[in-house]
């Protein structure tokens, strides 16, 4: 079609994605972790993150089982313990106590908290759809908790410091990166094409 | 809680999310893009993309109207046009014309593939999830085009060349980031916590 470009395929070349650890109670009352890499925000009002789950993980037995979750954002920094979330599979090892995390029970939610992650958020289940591969699970947020360090008085100002993972999934293998430098402010770069029209 | 930890309500903490730019052709047949910061993958098998769109948009008329779209991935460098997209409204403007974009019908889908963007997957409706002030539509992957430049025979290798927006609507403002440094492989990193248990 274009000259200089090239139909990869069926391929959802979409980049970065974030990378979220979603964590649950699983039938025992065990607290589990899981690495995502399919997931995001998809309402502001009420503010509801989705993420996305195949049937056979034990997180999804414990989303439908307790309709709660808590969503965590590493720091880049902690890419390897994300790694490890999401290869190691909580039916068999506590994660948590492997990677040297600990958790308490969400102050609104039914699900761990993590205190390593420079964020968490609580979730409670409100839709699922029934993608293929995967089961798509709206949460709507009703808490997120953040390290003060990376606070300021309206919420997080220090992203940069905070380092979140973006994350690519590419055919030779997923690659985690660290932010980079800034690219501008939004509903800002944008108004010198506004004004020109 | 947690010591060191503050809960800032209700706000969905995902960072970083990608920027994508839906392109459609509205009622009139005129080809339209518009920028969302709340979108990702969703499924990967059928490859899915999910993407929020509020009613209100012209895109949203289009996408329900058409059921078929594209989805755009912007490199940093044209973090204005994305921001632009953003702000400005197909119902009364042709952003691709005021932008200096040009696109074609895609080859799979009754939308418009854009040239400048890096990355353009063509996209065909297959859900649709009223969340609140956004809905979710996901849409089938069954294309994607990308420049020749960030590809090798599995696809896309060269993804710090490419360096699509990481962005982080943050409560002072949105910003949009440029890709930092690796912070390791997936199913790689984590391995040694894996083999320590």
């Amino acid at each position: 079609m274009f000259e200089g470009k090239r139909d990869v395929g069926a391929v959802a070349s979409v980049f970065p994605t974030p990378i979220a650890l979603c964590g649950t109670y699983d039938s025992a009352g065990k607290a589990n972790l899981a690495t995502l890499a399919w997931a995001g925000v998809c309402c502001s009002e009420p503010p509801s993150v989705q993420i996305s789950v195949r049937p056979s993980r034990h997180t999804h037995a414990a989303i439908i089982e307790r309709r709660e979750f808590t969503v965590s954002i590493p720091a880049s920094s902690q890419a390897d313990i994300a790694d490890y979330c999401g290869m190691a599979s909580g039916k068999n090892v506590d994660k948590l106590a492997a990677a040297g995390l600990d958790s308490i029970r969400g102050k609104f939610v039914n699900a761990p908290v993590v205190r390593q992650f420079p964020i968490c958020m609580e979730c409670r289940l409100t839709h699922r759809l029934e993608v293929g591969s995967h089961d798509l699970f709206v949460g709507e947020v009703l808490a997120s908790w953040i390290d003060e360090k990376y606070l300021d008085d309206l919420g997080v100002s220090d992203l940069l410091s905070l380092s979140p993972i973006a994350y690519a999934q590419l055919p030779g293998g997923g690659c985690y990166y660290a932010i980079g430098q800034s690219a501008g402010k939004s509903f800002s770069i944008g108004k010198t094409l506004l004004d020109k029209r």
